[in-house]
């Protein structure tokens, strides 16, 4: 599944981040299941789970089952979360393709995120830069930076652009490969997306700079995705059904919704390589694993329009 | 409230489109209150009826007296609908400052639609122009053709470019001053939207290209209107609360919504002349006045953004 010709790539991080806020825990068969269908539908990356205490975040209870799961699979990348060196050390030993580890652009949310101010969380980054270095050819990973709440920050509001820029660069002179500006909390609007990346792609470089990362929050996440399309990024995260709501905001729904992203690039001709219809075969497993959890989306709901390749029927008709 | 500086106009179309749709028949007085609120939060045009029989139509029982209601206050810009002579006829008699008639680009969608086929319409569209020259200075209106199924239709699939323009062409012939692509079954994507934006400005000319309208079905309305910004156009159909969903398709939610996109534009720095607080002020009306509706949007439920002037915090702290 992964020779498929692609334009973009869609990013799958539903078992990661859209389960993390999800009101249910969702069974280690149900992610399998979820997986499965996923690299069946073509997906070439998923994030699958973060290598957190399991008491903090009960939702990540089967980290290392998860990624020996999908490690497995052929083909497939695999991204893992680790908030810190002991969490890169144990998601290394599962060997994924990528690690990612958030710091905050925000002090306030760094401080209470990781527990660490963003300074401090660069020194954690480059004992895992020093940790890797120190690994067998066999054992390398991607190391990545989502610089979290990089538009704006729930404690403090705006956040600025030299902010971003200089923790990013902070980042890639410890060690990571790749920083990726994250919408975290859904502040973005598509005229700072555009001006972000811009600064972005000439202070860390094109290939430093990593996917986009956005949330729903305020029903702007498939417009922010656009603009950034259009500036250059190739890579976007996305989660099946939107999961990821913040469960304080009844309604506010959480990453940008897979389904509709992918729609809007198909229906585009831009090429993302994942079949519609086993995409969405995806989410009765979701319903299924998590009852309680509200799921969003339009295009599940409406069906492809008439004509689309997909060969679904729109359900208006 | 028309005083404000704008760089694009938000059309608050709810009380036509949004309630043409759903469940609940708005009463005259919730109707009012409606408007009230948004000529209060600085909206600068509303869409607020149909002049089509109230028999086929009920949620239009009260198309004059709304009219009559608009109208009577100073600097709104009032826009009504009518499908035909007749339906002009009744409506000019209200003066309205704009008629807008659908046209579908779809043969099948405009036989079922308005019971003719798009030459007929055209012919009718004639017949209303010559009926507008005949009447005094003081009763003229704005004659707007709203290019129904411009982006895809649910009977026929694919509608092409040269469809639209084609029928385009014919209404500013037969004496349209503005004629409007519209998506209103939802299958526009945003590359669609450039292109046949562009081609609309060279053949109609900018100042007959009328406003966006999008519907919000497929999840891509509010990508579809940053499309049609960046391409150069200013008016924005949407409805509060993103009524007028389809009833045959269950959570296929209708119009944009006024609140997503008017936060966008803010956020953007796009001036819309709103008083976002003012305009959120809506929602319980509506609310209130349509029990039995599902209400879109992501902005109400989460908030604005921590540092937003629009002075409301966001509910995720």
């Amino acid at each position: 599944m992964n020779n498929q010709i692609r334009d973009v790539e869609i990013v799958e991080v539903g078992t990661r981040d859209g389960l993390q806020n999800a009101k249910g825990v969702m069974s280690t068969a149900a992610k399998k299941a979820w997986v499965d269908q996923a690299v069946a539908a073509g997906f070439p990356e998923l994030e699958v789970c973060s290598f957190v205490s399991p008491k903090l975040m009960p939702a990540m209870h089967d980290s290392p089952e998860i990624t020996d799961y999908a490690v497995a699979i052929d083909g497939l990348t695999v991204s893992v979360l680790a908030p810190n060196l002991r969490g890169a050390q144990n998601a290394a030993a599962h060997r994924p393709d990528k690690i990612v580890m958030p710091i905050s652009v925000s002090r306030s949310h760094c401080l209470s995120n990781i527990r660490k101010t963003p300074e401090e969380a660069v020194e954690d980054l480059r004992a895992i830069a020093e940790f890797r270095a120190g690994l067998p050819a066999d054992d390398q990973f991607i190391l990545e930076v989502g610089l979290s709440t990089a538009f704006g920050c729930t404690m403090e509001g705006q956040v600025s652009d030299d902010d971003i820029i200089r923790l990013g660069l902070m980042c890639l002179e410890a060690g990571a490969d790749e920083v990726a500006p994250s919408d975290t909390v859904g502040y973005a609007n598509p005229a700072q997306v555009t001006r972000v990346y811009k600064r972005c792609f000439e202070e860390f470089g094109v290939k430093q700079t990593g996917g986009a990362h956005f949330h729903n929050t305020r029903g702007l996440g498939i417009a922010n995705c656009l603009a950034a399309f259009e500036v250059g990024i190739k890579s976007f995260d996305t989660s099946l059904a939107g999961l990821g709501g913040c469960p304080f905001a009844p309604g506010a729904s959480g990453n940008v919704v897979t389904e509709d992203l992918v729609f809007m690039f198909e229906a585009m001709g831009v090429r993302t390589g994942i079949d519609i219809d086993a995409m969405m075969a995806c989410r009765p497993i979701i319903a299924e694993a998590l009852p309680e959890d509200m799921l969003y989306g339009h295009l599940y709901e409406a069906g492809l329009p008439k004509g689309h390749d997909g060969g679904l029927v729109a359900a208006a008709e």
